[in-house]
């Protein structure tokens, strides 16, 4: 990570980890708070989606598949994060793997990265943009 | 993560690295001064055990295995810790991905978690309660 | 980690990330400069290789090898680094999962770790020896 002062490393660090985690654990209010009210989201799965109503039906699409049995796990590794030099936007960047467990059998999702783009508003930094790219293609039932 | 100053942050980050790496090279004393001497681990392999002896027990199976040709390697990602205002308690969460590496194959184990709570004492942080869940059922054998 | 400034810890950090993800996205001046001119490394596959032009040769091929379509994604969890007293030396370790995405299909190598030596010269730490190890034995074209 690059510019910026600690603690604001640690909290986009903490934004990446409170995000996939509660995606996770279907806790969609915490989802759509890890975003800005204006953020795009996008994926060869979704596509591109935009605003807080897109991203909350994205994210009741996780808790209801978990509802159902199956268990998302989206392992974050080699966060990076450049933090502009006014200290309230930065560029984030993380490597992905994510494990879908069903019926008793977990598999692997390709790996990737997501690439994002923060604000730090009110104290808080928030996802503006959040890009995931995957190896391979793949498809993938119910989101 | 949450609370807490940053020394405390970074040292909950290292107590999950420095249990899992000692764990896996079947360094037992290291894996015992991890936690606490009341401290209690519960897993679906392990069920629930209590207190050093059981946990210095539970790492000589690991050093055993690994003497033995097996190697274990606990990732972990997502670490995410609360810490209480009183600066000595702490709860703190991580995902796990473990491979087995045996006769020259390597097997993950499924996708789980970390729930742990914590305590800092004489200027350590130890674990006072760790569970493992994983998101399917499996079995181990001399673990 | 113990020992050395927060900013040291996060630096050293974040130099395994820089290292891992400008070697998978084929940026050879980067990974050159994460390493000091006399750096050493050492892997199964490359056997031991010293200086920076050999560094360089080795970034090329990897580089060469995604222009030609082959993916890698080097993993890095349980970053784990301890700080000399001077400030300026340091040995540090990490967890590491390779995946290699081609023509579709993703697989990942064995699961192994880093070992490396750091040197911190002119306010930035670079590695002088990366010793990287696999939890079993592996072949690999064209690195």
């Amino acid at each position: 990570m690059a510019g910026g002062s600690i603690e604001d490393r640690l909290a986009i660090n903490d934004l990446f980890v409170r995000y996939a985690t509660a995606l996770d654990e279907g806790d969609v209010a915490t989802v759509v708070d890890c975003f800005t009210a204006d953020a795009a989201l996008e994926s060869p799965v979704i596509g591109v989606i935009a605003g807080h109503e897109a991203i909350r039906a994205f994210a009741e699409r996780f808790a209801a598949g978990r509802a159902g049995g199956t268990q998302f796990r989206h392992m974050l590794t080699n966060i990076a994060a450049e933090i502009e030099p006014g200290g309230d936007r930065a560029r984030a960047r993380a490597y992905l793997l994510v494990f879908i467990t069903q019926d008793g059998k977990s598999r692997p999702l390709p790996p990737g990265r997501y690439e994002c783009d923060l604000v730090k508003s009110g104290g808080e930094w928030r996802f503006r943009r959040r890009v995931v790219t995957h190896d391979h293609d793949y498809t993938l039932d119910g989101i």
